[in-house]
């Protein structure tokens, strides 16, 4: 093929070669040919022997889609993502694409913008006929996973909770148990002014984070930390930073409700107030990105593995009787670096 | 529907209701079904008004995949991505499937592992009737490419070379330009002792970048830098920057052949060796991600535009005559920064 004649040859379209061409050359039925790609199914050998030769010579190619009709199964596993711009959330995906590939099953992805429920997705990934639902970040109405249910596809919400939609199966990391943790760690490191930068007062992370933090506090007498709201992006944790570290009663601790907000906090209070990160200022984050363990940031954070959570959620589509809601809460560990040491 | 009902529910799983369910209740015959479900058909309009009816009622759903193979459109698009764990691919995956939702068009995912052709992956997608294959950092066989063109299936190679594939639209950066107009910029602020780290040997990107880099060098009558393989990744670069760092005459410049590699560049030079990056070793990269911009690196970098790119290769999937092999180069630009100010 020399590049000149790519034009003539692209332009004569050639549809694939169908079960009607394998039977017309065969000179069998075409529910033979059906047969024949069909395992178990009831066909005489000479008969079978015909429709792969034929195959052969025409480079048929049985077709997925129709056979997921017949036996239900597609291998497709929707994932609806409604916060596709956070790097933890790609990570999440990649490691799941590649877990779910050696089960020979793929995904397919919508995405959701803005905050309404991901109903049209989901009405569209069933008529796919895929075999779970994912929603990363993303909610449903009661309606449609009361539809999933009664269709038999499990629905599995990473990071969100269950009590909103009590047929949605979950995964998330332990965001009680890691907030508590913290706030213990913080206290055995000196630190005795703490403040948050809170997630989006709507996210369940972002509750469940607050009030694992906020409870370890209580007990041991302490008052609620000072709050501002940095809605897991870097922009606004720059504002919450520069809005706390203002203050005339300046915190000497942050906890950042995810990674991607300490982050932003860390360069903050080092290039535009001149703290030292440590000493003068304890900063921690959530979920253990990369980017954490990087000398020029050393931040204590407390993990949610990406590993294991693809790992679980894996576990749970494969799993034929995921469609009864199951909550898995993976565990995390506090990993203390160099950003809370005085 | 209490908790405790849940498990009892869950064990009747109900078949969705079938077109065959619809027919029976409104009693025409399953054709008048499809018919009615399919745009332009002929049908009265009394029958549709009970064929609707009746799917009201039962919930029913026409297949998307059983349209799919009538009219030949899945709305699928396939990806093999060869390197999922790249965040730059991450972030251009979840831009083009944004872009593409807005097309009503979904990306199915396969990831390729080791440097093998993606065949196996693409055989599976042309199964699935997708509607254009997206290869990342993956290669196909002259087979394979060939029964794409046959079957009228777009082939579209990001940041590959279409030499190797001739059949295979490609969307890259401007790698030549942006290599030559990184050396430009470094002699410009007057480095003179220039040093590569290099993506992999087998690379596309590899070779253009640090060809257009070297060729700009050789026209002002320079020797070619000193050069070192990262293999696009940041523990490679840590061990290639210590070791042009070690060497007796140390380069004043390091040019990495990707922003992941730079970023390491900087803190293994920052934190291990003491330098003043800009003012005693100048680094670029080449991407601009999102960390370039972030102040603890201030990288100097030539973009690799992650919308721009997401664009031309939703266009190129949107578009039917893209069968014909296109070349898209994305111009990116210079982003001077800190790190090559002396």
């Amino acid at each position: 093929m020399r590049p000149g004649d790519s034009k003539t040859v692209m332009s004569k379209r050639q549809p694939p070669p169908s079960a009607h061409d394998v039977a017309r050359l065969a000179g069998v039925s075409q529910a033979a040919v059906s047969r024949a790609f069909t395992p178990g199914a009831s066909i005489a050998t000479a008969t079978r022997d015909k429709v792969f030769e034929a195959a052969r010579t025409l480079g048929y190619r049985p077709n997925l889609i129709a056979r997921s009709l017949i036996k239900g199964k597609s291998g497709i596993v929707g994932v609806v993502i409604g916060n596709s711009r956070y790097p933890f959330f790609q990570a999440v995906l990649a490691a799941m694409s590649e877990r779910l590939s050696r089960h020979a099953k793929h995904i397919l992805i919508y995405t959701a913008e803005g905050s309404a429920p991901a109903d049209p997705q989901v009405e569209e990934l069933l008529k796919f006929r895929v075999e779970a639902v994912l929603l990363m970040s993303a909610t449903l109405s009661a309606k449609l996973t009361g539809q999933c249910q009664r269709e038999g596809v499990p629905l599995i919400g990473f990071t969100h909770p269950p009590k909103v939609a009590p047929w949605l199966s979950a995964v998330t990391g332990d965001d009680l148990g890691g907030g508590a943790r913290i706030a213990e760690h913080l206290l055995q490191q000196g630190y005795r002014s703490l403040a948050v930068i809170a997630g989006r007062p709507d996210a369940s992370a972002s509750y469940a984070r607050e009030a694992g933090f906020t409870r370890y506090l209580a007990e041991q007498g302490l008052t609620p930390p000072v709050r501002e709201f940095g809605h897991f992006r870097r922009e606004g944790a720059i504002e919450a930073t520069r809005t706390l570290l203002s203050r005339t009663s300046r915190p000497d601790a942050i906890f950042c409700e995810n990674d991607d907000m300490a982050l932003a906090a860390i360069e903050v209070a080092r290039f535009e107030f001149g703290l030292v990160i440590g000493r003068e200022l304890g900063v921690v984050g959530f979920d253990d990105v990369e980017q954490a363990s990087w000398p020029s940031f050393d931040l204590t954070t407390y993990s949610l593995p990406v590993e294991a959570v693809s790992e679980r959620v894996t576990a749970l589509v494969a799993d034929a009787e995921a469609t009864f809601p199951v909550t898995a809460v993976v565990p995390g560990e506090l990993k203390a670096r160099g950003s809370t040491r005085r």
